[in-house]
């Protein structure tokens, strides 16, 4: 049913398929109203003219009108793909107790024939104390468990709620509990609007990155109430492959105007940064003018667009693996979404477990926020378990320094100049030492994107120190019977002295600035060295 | 001639009125071939389909083309709006030596009717040597001083074209000069486009930044040839209010698209990020299976909508006033940008010549960037010259903690507190120590945006201690009697042991955190000060 294309980080290109139609993932789910003429944006136009794949709706406000009166969820939409419908927890959590059991909840979502289907499960509240959340957890395991003998044979995927709110420990039974469950084709996490409508992206994204780690990664997970598309790039990061919101709608009723990081008031606006079928058409200055109405249906369906175009961007952004760049630039559209990133960086480790080993473009090192891309820790760990060979003497060519922003062509030259110089091949390990991935053994500089990157050239002092003291630890630790170390020396023989490494070694070091240097004079120095 | 309704930073809002309509600033000014068949876009459509004010073309080429006949250029371009034209300074830059006169320069946009024309200057190489440029520099401008008794009467504006290259004494000479002939009714800034295309955006900034200073601020300054839309918003920033480029056909030769921030060739998109309605109408595995002909066409439409919306955005920026977080955003795209951004962190003395004293916004401050911002330089420019009055008693408030992110309602609080104090009020100089302003006289934290701001709260401890100590160095050169410091102390005794400050002085301290403590334990201690 879910099948991949590519991944990023933990965003996974793909596609759902079901009797309805396929779903490309990750998908932005519209909020529908039931009753069409509720809507602000025609439904029927959601395929042809947005691009929509899927939509959910509330099978508890259309129980509560029609009763259990049979219908066709699809005729009364007017949609004719995927219809995913909710079970009437976000009501419950909204208005207290609500008019229908487990087994209701179940059977009339069979009965309107939706597509994804979830049990009534109890959403947490960001008020609920650990104990309160923990009964509603075992309310909503029990009933899913029971899921089994409450439903009917039909085609509906049915999604398994993860709740636990705020309480991680709580998060993570629910995953495995819910894991464990064969019935559930797709999983859905829960109770994030209230934590969405205070910005909290940092706990949002500690509860989906808990819950992911728990979850069958071969099956697609769900959020139930993503908000605004400054936040879509960190939740599918994170794991999340498809998301609804109401968003799109919500805000054209107060006037807001919503872009990929940011909302406007329209009063605010001289001008419309997009160039949608819509904002096209008309100028903030006309739309002022308008009716409430015409303003709403004008705003839902720009909003509508560029909640599309964010996905689409995030689909590219997986596809040449650059989703990390899309993520630090999207961070510094507010404070809040910087908070949410940083959540991010501490789960780089999980972050990294599908990373591709080798991406359509190099890497951009723009800032602090880069050291805690994937690609440079899961180096650093792989340098921890490497075994070296034979060769106890260490020839190690520093390029740390803070201004140097690439290595690329440098590098090539070197490992030409060591291959055609048979001494120190045969007899010394070759390390690099780079500002970015520190150490390098340069048999190994080939592996992405060890040499494949542009940094910003301005990494600050206090890191580049931190970062040479560690490496030559790490160094010391390999008990090297001879070490050299040859280019940008900057603080290394400082922190040799002070921090009393290699002390059974004279170092031999011969410094010189590889900005300055031309590489005729590297070969020179390198050559010499056969005289040693 | 030219009206601006808003600024930030150099940036301006504004209209140029010409005989043939209305330019909005900042204004991007696609470049169009002379012979109609030759443009990518039908240009009869720029204006209805996409909202073109100004375009670009060759007199040169048309010269050679026709010869010195009569034409009508709005007829032969089929473009009503005005259009600028060059003289042929890039031909010569490209070409060596090229067949026109500077008489003939003048006379032929003349006899072809260009609303905005340009005399024949000579662009300089990146290669050129300073006597080189410096000859190339005089030529210049004694044609340009010259052109009174070249030109006709006619409504033709004429561009003063500023030169130099990367010499920045040349270009200031140049711009001078220039700004003292009256004929010129705008600037142009020239020789930028093989910077542009060596991505050396830190040398074109400090380019138009230094022309900018010595020309006239009431007339409109232009930039020949500005490539990629990442760059729009810089140059806008650096003070000028329109560019040309040919980048959206160009760029659409060699299969490529852009967005504003970057760019891709169509063989690595899996999906459009954008909103125009060439990317709603089709998919890049379509398009990929188009006719070279149809694929250039269709993205040079698209880029082409790019360039224009990155322009709106830039003018709803200025409007609001958050150009500054533009610039932030768009500096983590690429390490050159960022390194462009740098450049204009260098003269933000100069940009907060404009700034707005206040804004429909409060302000982000999102990295170690927003340290840069105008405000904050101003607001520490403004303290050195404040005098203070009798109260030789200080009370300072230190709200300086590297997890603080806003002050807004603590500092409404503090000074109802001590307002109601009327022994504190009567007697003592209220300061706050903030993690962003550093000093704040209490009396003023109603001015933009001492207090309107957001922060990521994310100071490096090293920047907090620089910051206190400045702080208590300007504080001990005020001389008061007695000082009081409550509040976040962090590393403020030691600072003053080890610096020796306030020698004089008992510093009386008390130390808790804002975070934790409730504002009204905050009023019992200030309250009980009384008692001291």
């Amino acid at each position: 049913m879910f099948e991949l294309t590519s991944t990023d980080l933990l965003g996974r290109l793909g596609t759902i398929k079901t009797a309805k139609g396929t779903i490309r993932t990750p998908c932005f789910v519209p909020v529908v109203h039931p009753v069409p003429d509720k809507n602000l944006i025609d439904v029927s136009t959601f395929q042809s003219v947005f691009d929509v794949d899927l939509i959910i709706t509330s099978s508890y406000i259309l129980r509560k009108r029609f009763a259990e009166k049979k219908l066709n969820l699809h005729e009364l939409t007017s949609f004719s793909g995927p219809i995913m419908t909710d079970s009437g927890a976000y009501q419950a959590l909204v208005y207290g107790k609500i008019d229908i059991t487990p087994e209701n909840a179940i059977s009339y979502q069979e009965l309107i024939e939706s597509d994804f289907g979830v049990p009534l499960d109890i959403p947490i509240s960001k008020n609920d104390s650990y104990s309160i959340a923990q009964q509603k957890i075992e309310t909503t395991l029990e009933r899913c468990k029971n899921i089994v003998n409450m439903k009917q044979d039909s085609d509906i995927i049915w999604l398994g709620p993860i709740q636990g709110g705020k309480y991680l420990d709580l998060i993570e039974k629910s995953a495995i509990t819910i894991s464990g469950i064969d019935t559930f084709g797709m999983f859905a996490i829960g109770s994030v609007v209230e934590i969405m409508n205070d910005y909290r992206y940092d706990i949002l994204l500690e509860m989906i990155l808990t819950a992911k780690q728990f979850l069958d990664p071969a099956k697609p997970i769900h959020l139930f109430g993503a908000g605004h598309p400054s936040i879509f790039p960190f939740i599918v990061a994170a794991g999340c492959d498809s998301f609804d919101s109401a968003s799109y709608a919500l805000y054209a009723q107060d006037d807001r105007y919503i872009t990929n990081t940011q909302t406007f008031l329209l009063e605010d606006l001289e001008a419309f940064p997009c160039s949608c079928p819509m904002c096209l058409s008309s100028t903030p200055q006309v739309l002022k003018q308008q009716t409430k109405k015409a303003r709403m249906r004008f705003l839902a369906a720009h909003n509508l667009y560029a909640c599309q175009a964010e996905i689409r961007n995030i689909r590219r952004a997986i596809y040449s693996g650059t989703l990390w760049e899309l993520l630090e630039n999207r961070a510094t559209a507010h404070p809040n979404l910087k908070k949410g990133f940083d959540v991010l960086k501490k789960y780089s480790t999980l972050l990294s477990k599908n990373a591709p080993s080798t991406k359509r473009k190099g890497v951009f090192l723009l800032s602090e926020n880069s050291f805690y891309r994937p690609e440079l820790l899961l180096h650093k760990k792989r340098m921890k378990n490497i075994q070296f060979g034979e060769r106890k003497k260490l020839f190690l060519i520093s390029l740390i320094n803070s201004t140097i922003s690439e290595t690329y062509s440098l590098v090539k030259l070197l490992k030409e100049i060591i291959i055609n110089n048979q001494f120190i091949s045969e007899n010394y390990e070759v390390w690099l030492l780079d500002p970015y991935f520190n150490i390098i053994p340069l048999e190994i500089n080939e592996v992405y994107p060890l040499v494949q990157y542009i940094g910003s050239g301005n990494i600050s002092k206090e890191k580049i120190k931190n970062d040479i003291l560690n490496s030559l630890k790490f160094i010391d630790s390999n008990n090297f019977k001879r070490i050299i170390i040859l280019g940008e020396l900057g603080p290394i023989n400082s922190i040799i002295n002070q921090q009393k490494l290699f002390q059974k070694l004279k170092i031999e070091s011969i410094g010189f600035s590889f900005k300055d240097s031309k590489i005729n004079i590297v070969r020179d120095i390198i050559n010499n060295l056969i005289k040693f």
